[in-house]
């Protein structure tokens, strides 16, 4: 059994923010065993998993990846969508746009701390894509 | 046909740690052909595939990962629960938890230089739990 | 249903290469709704999903995994292979060598900016060799 859903998220801020709840909305009743893909249709942000619990955390991951991956260098060609955009390509390659969960009992079975982030590198990314496959 | 196995790895130091062994042992006979999902539990480690013949590769790793995520960051907000706790997280997103290998033959079918690593990020992280979920 | 494809990329120099018309070549026929697993064989290279379009994407890629993993790194032990290998290994970790992508009407189901790229970390390379499963 194979399920797919197109979800559009609502536009985000520059930042990590927290998806879980709205992801399994949209899937609705998950098969008693399974995988989830979630792929993101977009080259300037991407989709992690990491703690749901401390929102300092999303704040810190925005900060690390921004220091990473500076908006000021010299060395880009790609500058013609402005000074967020390149680095926000490089950001999408290094975290990933698609990332795949086990489903166990119906729900989705990650650890007790975790939960999925869309980390929106583009200062008005406008709303993001991202089509779930549900495998059983 | 789709079968899930929770594996618990033994407590490792902070570092990279060989586990193919370990979860092909686990995962016991495998399908002829399928894919199987790992996908680790937690927010402050990471699975990775690499080199497994020589162990300077996983020792370079870690100590490049380390560079990469300094943990005398003064931007960190996230700091209660040590040094080594928000570059951990941040370095779990880097290298990702949830890792998809082919089936072929009955057997993991990596490459001759491929093996499956544990990135330990904490200093003390104890034992971590793998989600196995196996396609065919 | 499960199919899988061995797939021989040709050499290409160091640097991210467009290798989405190879790979839906050589999948040929997709199922109507389904996944693609692309397992990449090798810890030196990766493969990664970025925007397609301008040819200066790929390169400033290029240019920024370089800037982030140096190569004179006086910290790295693993050095026998030449001063490109262990700064390959570690990029081929923080990229990854899985991607998991959707089927949706019998076409790779990607955003419209959206290609497949091998990363390629080695100043000779060679021959990169690909393990592709459909899933339907």
């Amino acid at each position: 059994m194979i399920n797919q859903y197109e979800i559009s998220l609502p536009p985000f801020s520059r930042g990590y923010h927290p998806i879980t709840s709205h992801i399994a909305e949209k899937l609705g009743k998950l098969p008693e065993t399974g995988l989830v893909n979630l792929f993101l249709r977009h080259t300037s942000a991407a989709i992690t998993i990491n703690e749901n619990a401390d929102p300092d955390v999303p704040r810190d991951l925005a900060y690390a990846t921004d220091r990473l991956v500076p908006e000021d260098d010299p060395g880009y060609i790609h500058t013609i969508e402005g000074p967020d955009d390149m680095p926000a390509h490089i950001k999408s390659s290094l975290l990933s746009v698609s990332i795949t969960i086990p489903v166990t009992r119906g729900r989705l079975n990650m650890g007790t701390w975790q939960g999925i982030f869309l980390c929106e590198f583009r200062n008005r990314g406008g709303s993001r894509r991202i089509t779930a496959t549900v495998y059983s």
